[in-house]
Formats: C-alpha cells, structure tokens, sequence
C-alpha cells in the first residue's frame, strides 16, 4: 500500500465492521478522506460524542444516552405490554414497523448450551423483576425463529406461566427468519395477528 | 427510531458511505457502541488524525500525509515508467498486485461530454508536463475499460505520440476466471488477443 500508517490503519479498522470488507472499507476511507472537511471531520465528532454518551438502559437494555432509555421514561408507554427482544436491532425494528405501544426487554442474546450462555447470562432475571414491578399485563416474545431463539421463548414462558398473558408474533416470520432482516410490513402483521403461547 | 438523535445522525451519516446502505450502517453502529471504548473512541481518533494529515499529492493525485505523496518522493520508482489510473482506488489496486516499480498519475476520473468533464477538469496537463520534467520513457494507460475511460486512453495517446512508448494492460480472462463469470466484452477481448501456445 502507498498510503501512510494512519490511512491503512482506518481501512483496516472500518474494515472488520459488519457488513463491510477490505475493498468496501478502502472505497469507504477514499470517499471520507475526499471530502474530508464535510463528512470525515464530523464523522469523527459524532463517533467521539457517541463513544462519550452511548450506553446501555439499565432497565430494558436498549442503547440511549442516559441511565433510563426514552422508551423506560416514557409515561405513555407502560400500557402493560412488554416486548421480549434478542437485540437493539430487534427493537429498533419493531420500532420502525411502528403500531406497538409499550415497552421493550432486550435479552442481549439467547439461551445456548453450546456457548454455555444461561439465564443469568442474560437479562431474564431482570425481565422476572419488571413484570412484576411494572405491572405488565402482557409479555410479547419477539424471540428469532432460530432453535435458541425458541428455546429462550419456551424457558421465559415456563417462568411466567398463569403470572401474565403471553404471545408470539404471529405467521408472517418466516421460518429461521431474523427480525432484523424482515421488512416493516410483515413485523407490523406479525404483531397485529400475534397469538397466546 | 427510539434510540437518542446523535446516534440516528451517526447511523444516517455510515448508511451514506459507500457499499452500506441504512441495515449495515445500523448493524456497524450497534457494534461500535457495544465496543465503544475498544474501537468507537479510537475510530473517532484515528478518523479526526487521517481528516487533519490526509491531502492529494501535488504530483500525482495519489492520497497521503505529505504535499509529496512516498511514491513520488522515492528515488528507486523514477525508473522511466509513469502509469494513468483514473482513481487512487486504481492505484492501491495495482500495488496491491505488486510487479509495477515506476510511479502513477491519477487523473482523478474519465473525460466525459455527458457530465461536461473536459482535460483541464482532470490532471492530465500535469500528466503532460510530468512527461517531460520527469524523464519518462513509457506511460502505461491503465484506465477502465468502459467507453468513457477508453475515450480518455485515447485523448491522452494523441497528446503524447511520438513523445513516449505508450502501453496499455493486456486485456483477457483474469486468473482463475472462470468465463461463465464473465462479460461478453471480456471474453471478446480475450478471443481476439488469443495466443499460440
Ligand atoms: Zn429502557
Ligand atoms: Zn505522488
């Protein structure tokens, strides 16, 4: 490579992102660096001010930028139903479908005997606490339909078994599919059509 | 979106990089915040050095830290030999592959009617001017082969004929090729340029 220490050491960073490779990370660093005053410069700001700010809601695991996440501090939305996510993604998705009204749990994965990832692993016990604590009425499992995904499912439904109305999403998550990967129109049927587990 | 507006304007600000689009751009974000202090705040850093050290060498075009680019400023590749790509993505391709010891011009794009680019947009009077100043023996036209690029390997062989050996890359199967991945203009290429074995 011609480039100096620093260009080369960008594109290898940008290039071990998800989504991206070496050669869409190399054209990504030449389009930054061209107009660098423009994009790279504030780029650089926002990534600082994010790394500064960003961080986990520590009571549904959603990324903000304070202790209680806009969703946990909105009044409005403890209407008693609370969704079971995987992911931030998982949410964000849910949130750009849009029709839901109440809150999320974010797991921060799923149970896994292989990876010897168990409840405590994750924020099951947490998600116990605030059906209580919150008065929710509903649990919604918005759980991928992957073995681990239902896994967790099933197990979080054993937990809170004749303590709370449960549901899936309905039909319309294709088998294996990942909320994240699905358009916003079959999420919002999805949940529309959502069943009793 | 639920998540705070510095973290949607750092999603929408990647989603605009080339080779991602809003999904990667989500994904890559929620990666880096989950890691912010491992690789958000550093990417920040090494973004604000490479946008405050990263200029166009004024010889060549090629991108680096000095107003002459290493390439340029090395003694051993003024071997005669002066290779046109059109974009520094060109370049780092090119040594990438290694083999080629001279120096590079970038012209920084294609001369084109439609978008109104004509030689003065580009660098080719500087390519001209190098020609002499520089000794050059051989300019290698490494330019796409799509019609405006080869427009421009033509423009730039009129204004040096009878200076200069003017060369440009073989054109054939790439190695390890196989034809049904082909385009039709290769593999026509190909035909054409076949040799005896
Ligand atoms: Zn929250
Ligand atoms: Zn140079």
């Amino acid at each position: 490579m011609s480039s100096t220490r620093d260009i080369d050491a960008l594109i290898e960073m940008m290039a071990k992102l998800p989504g991206l490779g070496p050669r869409s990370a190399r054209r990504a660093v030449l389009h930054l660096i061209r107009k660098r005053a423009l994009l790279l410069s504030p780029l650089a700001d926002l990534m600082q001010e994010v790394a500064a700010t960003a961080r986990e809601c520590i009571n549904c695991g959603n990324i903000g930028t304070s202790d209680i996440c806009d969703i946990c501090a909105a009044e409005k939305r403890a209407n008693g139903e609370l969704c079971v996510v995987e992911d931030v993604a998982d949410l964000w998705a849910m949130e750009r479908a849009g029709g839901f009204k109440g809150r999320y749990h974010v797991l921060g994965g799923t149970l896994s005997a292989l990876d010897a990832i168990g409840p405590e692993d994750l924020r099951i016990p947490k998600l116990i606490d605030r059906v209580s604590s919150e008065g929710i009425t509903e649990v919604i499992l918005a759980l991928n339909a992957t073995v681990d995904g239902q896994t967790t499912a099933h197990y979080i439904a054993d937990q809170l078994e004749n303590r709370v109305r449960l549901t899936s999403l309905a039909q319309g998550v294709p088998i294996g599919g990942e909320l994240d990967y699905l358009d916003d129109g079959t999420i919002s049927a999805a949940l529309k059509a959502r069943k009793d587990i």
